[in-house]
């Protein structure tokens, strides 16, 4: 039976439901319960890993009397794999749910399979109802998936000559208020910013997303990546959220750890090492490169050696978009065909 | 008398006539002489330092019957200067030309001063007919005037973070061929291309404008700086001008000459070296920066040192267009408040 108009209220209400819950290991999830009639009965949403999936969530606030019949509406297939918690296609098949309207099907190898153990115990099963919708809620999650570990966006900021300071080593500001105010914005997008260790010794970043001199709602985690010692006053340990070391120069091992944390998008804004070094190493996902009109020569190098040695060894980028940011320009970009782990 | 449509439409032709003559030492001048009833009676136009002035030559092909009660419409003021030619203003004069139509006042401290000998004569003189698109064709030769100097566009070809090479000094192609075009188009607005002698020795330029393959009608001069020597066999010896050699640093000395040659306008494609030379002691008036998307990383800068040690002494541009030229991206910017000659 095709979609009812009904439904897809429905699923708009889970789509919205869903960003109830935190970003994080686990996608985030929504589910409505409706009466044959299409009355809503109940609401959930997955509230992160441990906890109830999102259509049990709307369950349990139900008898099992009212489920009977019911069509449950829920922006992810329901799973099928026994983890922390029960498959939920068992679940919605022991409720008496009798048919499943959902929007993306499930990527994971173990959990995948649900809607057929739904469709065998001869619930109706239609799924893709506003699967771009849903998708683009959970693509980080998706990519982590994908790719083992998180988004990595790598931003820099430069003269027009490609340096990131003064031959002195001052650079407040190469670019103007605009743009500062743009990295702030994109900082409370990322689960996660990180440094160096050198960054954090030179400038004494606070790596807290701000609108203006508040702080964003959304912070990212504070991590530091180097074998330098940080001092204990440094204004990192002032973050709203505690920071993570990594004494290490293995950015795999690092995107691995932050991935099984949860962590889904990263934030480099590390100084010209580490972000040559995640250039070097393949892992950027994104390239957001904000150049002032400026020029200033010099040695203070906003990119380093990424490994380059002739020019068709170039990484060539594909530009999105230009944007103007009052004088300056952001370039935001992404590899092509990006040679990771090369 | 207010300036009528006929000696307006003789101004638009004086304009036209002027673009016949070279650009060098002497402005583009045209010249047009209207009978009292407003037929045109002949056409002048200046040919270059030593020759006749634009009136001159018109006035050249008329008997001294025809010219008396004329009207003479010049696009720049009538001199007033003995120089290797008489003033115009006393040869107008002569002439028994009753009314004067020009467009920009002379600049020149010698030779100006024509209007008010005209004046005194008893001819009726109207100025500023059509002075900005007269300004506009002789721009370049005023700003030798100015500064005693021609106009100095700085360009070069980088990488996004700024290098114009890999690290093993390959760089064909960092831009694409929409740049590329672009490049050769503005050679052609130029009376001379500068290179130093590590480019020549390095990349063997042709130093051409060309559409495709084949030669552009315009080409600019070549022009060597520095000491090492070129071989024989060079390709810059092969260019439709004779190229000029410099062997020297001192870049001031270099311009003071090419503008006693009658060069208003160079263009400087000289490896980074060079164009950081430039930069660096204030002489470029505009700058053109190709970027492409493109990371390189490593030591092959575009820019070197410009002479800036703090970041309160960056070389601030105004960008006056960013130019997507295929992938890349043309920064068509200018100084502010160049230093120049610090």
């Amino acid at each position: 039976m095709a979609v009812t108009e009904i439904e897809r209220d429905a699923m708009r209400r889970a789509l919205s439901l869903a960003t109830r819950g935190p970003r994080g290991l686990n996608p985030q999830v929504g589910a409505v319960i409706l009466s044959p009639a299409g009355e809503i009965l109940a609401e959930g949403w997955h509230r992160g890993a441990g906890t109830p999936h999102a259509e049990v969530d709307a369950l349990s606030k139900l008898t099992p009397d009212a489920t009977r019949g019911a069509i449950a509406v829920v922006t992810l297939e329901p799973c099928n794999h026994t983890g922390r918690t029960g498959p939920c296609a068992q679940a919605l098949i022991d409720a008496g749910v009798a048919r499943v309207v959902y929007a993306l099907d499930d990527p994971g190898d173990q959990s995948s399979g649900g809607s057929d153990r739904l469709r065998a115990a001869g619930v109706d099963v239609v799924a893709g109802e506003q699967s771009e919708q849903a998708h683009e809620l959970i693509a980080d999650w998706l990519t982590v998936q994908q790719r083992g570990r998180p988004h990595v966006t790598v931003k820099w900021a430069q003269s027009l000559d490609g340096r990131a300071a003064a031959s002195d080593g001052t650079s407040q500001w190469i670019t103007g208020p605009d743009a500062r105010a743009d990295v702030h914005r994109r900082r409370a997008e990322a689960d996660a910013i990180v440094v160096g260790t050198g960054t954090v010794l030179a400038d004494d970043p606070a790596l807290t997303a701000r609108d203006g001199e508040a702080l964003r709602p959304q912070q990212p985690v504070p991590v530091v990546i180097g074998a330098r010692p940080i001092p204990a006053d440094a204004a990192v340990h002032r973050h709203p959220h505690s920071p993570l070391f990594y004494d290490t120069h293995d950015l795999a091992e690092v995107l691995t750890d932050l991935g099984e944390r949860g962590v889904q998008r990263i934030f480099v804004e590390g100084g010209p090492t580490l972000a040559s070094a995640f250039i070097a190493a393949g892992f950027a996902d994104t390239v957001l490169a904000y150049i002032a009109p400026v020029l200033l020569g010099g040695d203070r190098l906003a990119l380093t050696d990424i490994g380059v040695a002739t020019i068709g060894d170039a990484r060539r980028l594909q530009v999105d978009e230009w944007v103007p940011l009052g004088a300056d320009l952001l370039a935001i970009a992404h590899p092509v065909s990006p040679p990771e782990g090369s």
